[in-house]
């Protein structure tokens, strides 16, 4: 049977060996290659995840092949997944990313406000290209984008390529195992209904063994402490979900609870605990120390407080379903196509979709909730006036996107953040010259 | 285990039968009562069919309990699906349904034309109001309907009662079925996207093992001969394919090829032959003359000269999904909720729905193909204004929905053919007095 | 004060002299330059009109300077409003449109069913290519089109060039008319609101002096005689306006009394009367007798028994409006941009309109009427796939588009038809070869 | 002639004096009654409006007659006309609706933000009652609104009654007059094109006599000092409406310069001079002395410190056009209809219409600009939330009102803002006991 290759975009990520992981414990019909790549910085740590990831591998007798090629078009050539986790300017941009808007009062985040909005603009001409790239090379194969902003990044592939893309996050799944926890059953009896965009959604339903009982669990306040790791723990959640009729993902923390979330991050800056990029750039070092260690040869348990925790097991339950012939309901972020009604059909949402061999189909929702239309739509509107700005390079067009994010708080914040993202990130920003 | 109880409207019927085998062939984890439902006029009938239908349990183990109840109240109580089989007015009105129109040169047919428009008119009050003598006795148990014109009849009880309804319809899957024939593999291995309405819909793409190749089998010209029993056979139908790009539903000769349809019904009834309704009614005087012999236990090979192939296996496909914790993919009648852009969210449609015990999901699909939209916008606004004529007993709507019914032609025909409608089916249409 | 000069295409057409009496009898502020133009074949015919205009001007005092010119380049130049009245392929065209589809069994006018169709495809690249001229020589001028159908030639103009277009008919104009009779005042006391598209609008309210009178007009049933001249009255028209509670345009009973308009066309071929083309036929015979008399310098009498009546009336309103800084209120054919919710912005559509020297904004309409929203949206279905088949040559489009057309009955008449046109057309539409 | 009778809702305000002003200097074919009515609280002011009034008309020789009523159901009785300018609690409750917002670090005015949001909630039900009167008593008279928020209540009574309501705003008119300065040309050379809602619109396109000149506009960098009186300068402006391509209405800074905004008001409270509110009470204070003065019988100058310069100037015009035969443009809040694709119908929107005496109706727009669109989306959730809330008593709905609004920045600020409501406007909003 022939293989089913399967090449990671970004392989120097220290998260590479939770995939690798990943395909050790899954079975697949096919033989497995795993083609390593990433650009000439990322080369050092690519290698050391390479043999790592070979020692994982030969510790048992799975049929998967580790390999790693530094030329992008030999490393897409006949693949039929590529895993996008690249990050434009590594850790280092990502803390500017943080660091910058704290100056101004406001949120400092690698996919929120205006961190995330420097993050997609470096991202997106670097997404396209490779989606261009697969265009030449493997026009059939499927982009499982990891890459944040995902939801930004996918549209960005989606409107400049003919590539079939899907973003994942591990949020959605967190979220419905968190439920599972509190109803204490397994994750495959719990079903969850989601409706808005990346890093921007809600559940609106949640079933238990086909039974809807959201309206249940919120009589029972039993949302308290239901929260994913990494983001803070706000009190008043709860009194939110209740009037919401919503469980938002933890990300709408940023929006609900702006204020309480920049004081959490402004006084771990001070405190000397850094951003989270900088906690994660220890993490990173120490996780490479162990990589490097020849003695070592499974995933060590420092990585888990990366974060990211099932980051691997969505990604394979992706791309087993897309090789299987039995349908399964996943939540991806895809082309919305008339899910949300008063979303373009364009408009790349999360939400819940049926998969199989034959691909992706997102289910019909029906309108909006009207207590976050407003949220949605405008935040949509900022997204794509944020491609529309990175792919131009138009000063002019990054500033409507920012005024169009409720993060940034008028228009001279917005100027001062352009101009500190021209100065700041110039060496990634060639078409804004 | 609770028993799982499905009654069934209209167990009169010379199908019901083949209902029974199908539900003797499948296997279900909870123990079944089938409990038959029927007007006065249909009793000694329905205790036929109760005989029969018992004799065909016994010869097997399964754990099914035939019942018959002649109340429809204590018919519904504890049911969890009804199957909706009934024809109000029973053969006698289909004959008619079939005789009136060619008396103005028009096509004669049960679910199409002006016909069509006359089962529904006598149909949507019957079928309303079992829908809400079940809000009261059985709020959560889904309609499963088979009465025609299908499509029109579950988007009346949509529209006027909160019970959840699905359409089901054999010819889907008789297509996909005949398209499994041409490619020489399972009826499994073959996916089909589903366009329209019922009685009004198109496969637009057919996916064979996960691969698209609805244009390769258009490029090979197979097309000549695949069409569902009892629908004449047109030649030019292939290339109409061609040209469309879709596959029509046998339906749809009544709209493309309406002159050679009417030929031939007409060759018919002049021959001596009779309508189809008039065939049928033969052919089930001699199915009950088999029912009653009580040394026959086993559904009749003549049964399937009546029509209606895999009727029992789309019915028991459904209810089996609707019970289990995995999502199936079916091509069912059901609220289109954005499945199609340009039609309402509560249109009911004939589409591609994920169907497991949480519900019934219909996929996103996009836009109408523009060579089809014009008809399907027109027939469902002709749906529409033929519900509320029905439900409002208004001589002047059923005209204006005559007049978007693209088989009438002409305010003449219209006003005609709603005159006759009116003395001949007095009785059943007391909403119109 | 700078001139404004008008460029008429087609100028050799009989009507000529009508526009030309229209703007003798109005005034305008700025000197105006009449500009004949037409095609080789239509220069002998364009001298005439040209030297009876000057004649028809000389007897006045106005300040009209009557040109001609036979080069397109030079005949836009420095024009401020082009009037197309061009017919491909003159009267002798126009009476094949009408007589082809007679043996079918189906209708045969200029502008509805397959006549309308043939008159569609031959005029649309024509249309454009004017219009793609204009771009280079007068960009900023104003097409005001009369050419048949003209709602479909605004459309493809619109779709393939950037000039502003107007489609003008006399219809709207002759039923406010008409009304303004039956209500025994003057015309601008009356106010008709417009649904639809051309030859195929409704009026769905009157208003009289400020208040809407249509209920009570319906009640009094005074329409039984109110219809256009040229067009034949049914007696049943008086009931369907009340259930529609719509006047229907007099095209409409080509749709709502198709047999009846089909009995008397075939009729008067048969009687020897001859098509209606033929009938126009003589009538421009003895016209341009008269226009050659150069003893006659008036607009005859019999210019009125061409038909057409008001249409000077409406083009010259419009003109004046373009020029004015008082907004006026007219009916004419333009972008939908909103007025219908169930169309495109991009649309063409028959509706109220308010027009001053800054353009033209078509008035919100709201919903179509459920009672003719189907028959609107599948005609614009037809008009667009015309428009592409006509633009691509393409003989599968045409196909899509008269099975789109309710006048056509079917496939076999479709390809049948279209067999026809690539014969009998053949030299004006290179495009299909 | 028939009287044309003109019912004052709030008679009692400081602003009424314009208002009869305004009709003294136009000239109206029929005899005008002004009925003046008020709530008991407003009875004594009234009374010197009244005579006041009396003594202004009685200088003149216009046929005007004040009257006054102070029981509703006889000042609608007759009337024609109903000019609401009420302000439920009076100036206290708008100094209230200035302050507590301050406390939170936000906003505080009187139409926007938490304080716009406390009055709605405090107006609506009022704004409703006085139409569903209405609806018994004069339903064929028209609402001229200007109580503020003026396009939600609008939208309330539309959504609550079905008396006609136009909502009026100083601020459409006030823009037109700073451009036409700009311009050195008398205002009716100007034309503005509108988009969005009351207190959030935008100027999208400026004709100067027939012709587009917003760009140039821009490219002159005109706009450094065009904006309305009473409401701050800021220098980024000027960039901001480049980048946007639109001008933006001096409300619109409090949503792009928040902060320079809320600067601005604390700083003058904490001065000593007040919110605007506190300053205009001292203003009304004098004004009322004036009134009261038996000598004084023409408007005075002190009048126009008041704030909305050219009231009576738009409600004359209004009311004028819709008595009139000859259609006028007028930029109004009213049903949007289609006017902007992306809001529903019934959405009441600030924009261009075409008025006369059969009515108003909104011209077409097309889309929202990609670079407010979602502002406004949001908005409008935000207004249709606020009348939820403020029909039904609801907090939770106040709550998701709020966090829909982009001034509130939060759940924290939401909740503590609807205690204080809740609170200190306790005898103004029995529908939340």
């Amino acid at each position: 049977m022939s293989e089913l290759k399967i090449t990671v975009i970004g392989a120097g990520s220290s998260y590479t060996p939770e995939l690798i992981d990943g395909f050790i414990k899954n079975d697949f019909a096919q033989p497995i290659q795993i083609c390593l790549y990433d650009i000439e910085q990322g080369e050092e740590k690519t290698k050391i995840i390479e043999n790592f990831a070979k020692r994982m591998v030969n510790k048992t007798k799975k049929n998967i092949n580790i390999t790693s090629d530094m030329i992008i078009e030999s490393a897409l050539e006949n693949c039929s997944f590529v895993i996008n986790q690249f990050r434009v300017g590594f850790l280092d941009a990502r803390i500017k990313d943080e660091k910058i808007p704290l100056k101004y009062g406001l949120i400092g985040q690698e996919t929120t406000g205006a961190g995330g909005f420097f993050n997609a603009v470096r991202t997106i001409p670097e997404a396209i290209r490779i989606a261009q790239t697969m265009e030449k090379i493997c026009p059939d194969a499927w982009i499982i984008n990891f890459t944040n902003p995902s939801g930004i990044i996918v549209e960005a592939i989606n409107r400049y390529s003919n590539i079939k893309c899907v973003g994942l996050c591990n949020v959605p799944y967190n979220m419905r195992i968190d439920i599972a926890k509190v109803l204490r059953t397994d994750v495959e009896n719990v079903y969850c209904e989601f409706v808005g965009l990346n890093h921007l959604s809600f559940i609106s339903e949640v079933y238990y063994m086909g039974k809807p009982i959201l309206q249940s669990l919120i009589d029972k306040r039993v949302f308290a402490s239901q929260l994913v790791k990494n983001i803070p723990k706000i009190e008043a959640v709860s009194d939110l979900i209740r009037q919401l009729r919503l469980i938002p993902s933890p990300y709408l923390q940023y929006f609900y609870f702006e204020n309480e979330m920049f004081g959490k991050i402004k006084r771990e800056v001070e405190s000397g605990k850094g951003t989270r990029g900088e906690q994660v750039k220890k993490v990173v070092d120490e996780l490479f120390e162990i990589y490097k260690d020849i003695n070592i040869s499974e995933k060590p348990s420092q990585l888990d407080r990366r974060g990211g925790a099932y980051y691997s097991t969505v990604a394979i339950q992706l791309i087993k379903a897309l090789c299987s012939n039995t349908p399964t309901l996943q939540v991806i972020n895809y082309c919305n196509n008339g899910a949300f009604s008063e979303l373009s059909n364009k408009s790349v949402v999360e939400t819940n979709c049926v998969i199989d061999y034959s691909g992706v189909r997102s289910l019909t929702y029906g309108s909006l909730p009207s207590q976050i239309k407003g949220l949605i739509l405008q935040m949509k509107d900022y997204e794509k006036l944020t491609i529309e700005s990175a792919v131009k390079g138009s000063k002019d067009l990054a500033t409507l996107a920012l005024l169009n994010n409720p993060l940034i708080h008028g228009y001279k914040n917005a100027a001062c953040l352009i101009n500190d993202m021209l100065s700041e990130y110039k060496d990634f920003l060639p078409r804004f010259n």
